[in-house]
């Protein structure tokens, strides 16, 4: 296999393009700023993509990659559109890094789309600073619950009961505090504040986070992500190609994708046995281990759930999250690997299958050095780690993880 | 790039799984009984299995593959889940076909699963013996429409009528007739009425396709593919593993995904554009020729599409596809090439995403000889042509051919 290059990346803001929040924008509006952002960042005429791999999930749209395309000029070529929950626009990520390795293309675009406004919210946020509720419960859309998934909604177990569950385990075996949990919310906050495409832009206290409404104990509000609309891409190229455009490397150095297994934690409901699997995978066939990650885009829809993957990507040893979290490892001004310096799902936002590439474009920013105010310093080595749906045994139905590196 | 083989093909019988024309069943439960039915065609333990690529459109379903597989105990493998409308699940052949030959995986399942019963049908069919109205619409469900599309629907410019402009101007261009597109729905039902997987296995006759209600002209209601649930699903191999399994060998020869393109036809609206540029790319990358094909899949939506597709792939000089409709060639018993031995989507149905890996299951069937009275004599090179959307200047947003050959 050939090595692979990130040579552009660009998004939009982040947030509620409902014409109150922020300005009305169709989904192929976002797609197109999105795109059209890459495409300038990496210098490449809009003619010479060879191939797109895009991700929607929610918006109930057809052939995303074709409406968003066709009003940039590109046309006639292969294009593909992925689902995959929480974890789409990863897979459409992983497809355009593979087609590009095997040599299949030179140049590839790979995008998220989203506009969950578009489909009405089963259930509002009333409070929280602004917080548009407790997302990620089902993405809200008019979507047929699978067979299994309706037994869980039922008896109650959907995403934040799922997370919460693992949160009050944790605390029970290893004496994890809600502090704990808020502070990343806190942290998340302080990072998305630094964040011009951050959803919310605003600093959030310790006792806002704590006080605000009970979702799912020991989750608050302002511990969830909100539901957001955006828009994410990059564009691929071989190494050969790459030099072409830039001097800036930044290298796919792994991507793995791993669906849920069955009683894949075994007993242990204090990590996600489908991260840790994946971990392993993606260190041994990159050579890179955890000690050598400078920064970390992480799916932390729910605060438990980042804690938790501080010890599944083996950054500290199990059951030593909250130490990490009290002593500021992963905050910005921390010796990291620094969590979420975009501000994360929780303040940055998580449009359902934007999320997957808005990940990688902060990792390639940050591996740039192009971040301002929350650019950790010298990153040469990121992780994006993306997860979508429930799979068998309450494990996430895919776990994405990938590294990209200078 | 290894050669690849699909060593194992099943499917359900195409229909409606509402529990009154046939037993209410869950998208889960089509998408299992195919994949079962291929696994045990092939002759592979489902525990072998190293990805998944799956497709669903309609039925807004989150992780179709990962929800299907779970039940048959496939779990812990890459799983891709595609959208591109009518050509969904041909998206999810192709990039699993390529997965194979360029050594990423040597065993994988491709399938398609579409209920489209699952959400409110715009329009009912009145007439037309049993006929479940005038399908490919839009799918009916709950689909935000792209910008484009709705001014293409305020004029009332959608699929019926696309097909229908395409069948006219060829009526004014070569003197094709309302007979000739009518005789290609009482072929494809011929064939349909030899097919137990067909949703229609009833013949209709000549003056029945006519008379049926008029849908746009020419096309009339028996012109149209109906609604349908179903699902669909094949087992690719590397050939070196293909050979533990079977002897019956049957190879991709190629396949071509083409995104629609401006003004693709330039001024010719008696002919896919896409599809001829597709056809072009896919003859000289297999090195296989018109004149070489025994038997198609042609994605028939509407008659007049299976009439220029006959000139679009080179099957007889343009102008002449009225003239092969009265000679029989492509019926069973003409000299072929054989078009929708199946039924096609007019008798078989139309299950948006099960649609494209349906093509592929009777084409390996066909040319393991297995189809019985359908059965097409020495067929030993076959096409699937399945196109999806509407793409810029009324070109398919997508065109994917795919040859097999034993």
């Amino acid at each position: 296999m050939r090595e692979v290059e990130v040579i552009g990346a660009g998004m939009v803001r982040f947030g509620k393009y409902n014409g109150k929040h922020l300005p009305w924008k169709s989904p192929e509006d976002l797609g197109r700023e999105a795109c059209k952002a890459a495409l300038k960042h990496a210098g490449v005429n809009h003619k010479k993509i060879e191939a797109a791999y895009f991700g929607e999930t929610y918006a109930g749209m057809p052939q995303v990659a074709q409406r968003v395309l066709d009003y940039l000029g590109i046309s006639g070529i292969s294009m593909y559109n992925h689902e995959n929950a929480c974890a789409t626009s990863l897979a459409s990520f992983r497809h355009a890094y593979f087609d590009v390795a095997n040599g299949m293309y030179d140049l590839v675009i790979a995008a998220g789309v989203e506009k969950m406004g578009l489909v009405p919210a089963k259930k509002e946020g009333k409070g929280g600073g602004g917080m548009g509720g407790a997302g990620g419960l089902l993405g809200g859309g008019p979507i047929v619950m699978p067979e299994g998934m309706m037994f869980l909604q039922d008896v109650g177990m959907l995403m934040p009961a799922f997370f919460a569950l693992l949160g009050r385990r944790h605390m029970e075996e290893f004496g994890t505090t809600r502090e704990q949990f808020a502070k990343i919310s806190v942290k998340n906050h302080r990072h998305g504040a630094l964040n011009p495409y951050s959803q919310y832009q605003k600093e959030v206290t310790l006792e806002e986070v704590l006080n605000s409404r009970m979702v799912c104990d020991p989750i608050t509000l302002l511990q969830c992500t909100p539901t957001s609309d955006g828009a994410a891409a990059v564009i691929l190229a071989s190494s050969e190609v790459a030099r072409q455009y830039t001097t800036k490397r930044v290298r796919v150095a792994g991507s793995v994708i791993y669906g849920g297994e069955y009683k894949c934690s075994k007993g242990d409901f204090t990590s996600i046995g489908t991260c840790k699997k994946a971990a392993n995978m993606i260190y041994e066939a990159s050579g890179i281990s955890p000690e050598d990650l400078d920064v970390a885009e992480q799916h932390d829809c729910f605060t438990p759930h980042e804690l938790v993957t501080y010890e599944d990507l083996g950054i500290c040893p199990k059951g030593e999250g909250g130490r990490l979290v009290d002593e500021g490892v992963t905050g910005l001004g921390g010796k990291g690997p620094v969590f979420n310096p975009s501000g994360g799902l929780q303040a940055k936002g998580h449009p359902i299958a934007a999320t997957g590439v808005a990940q990688i474009v902060e990792l390639v920013w940050q591996l740039r050095g192009e971040c301002g105010p929350r650019q950790v310093e010298g990153a040469k080595v990121g992780i994006a780690h993306n997860g979508g749906g429930i799979g068998p045994g309450l494990e996430p139905g895919l776990l994405s993880l990938t590294i990209l590196a200078k």
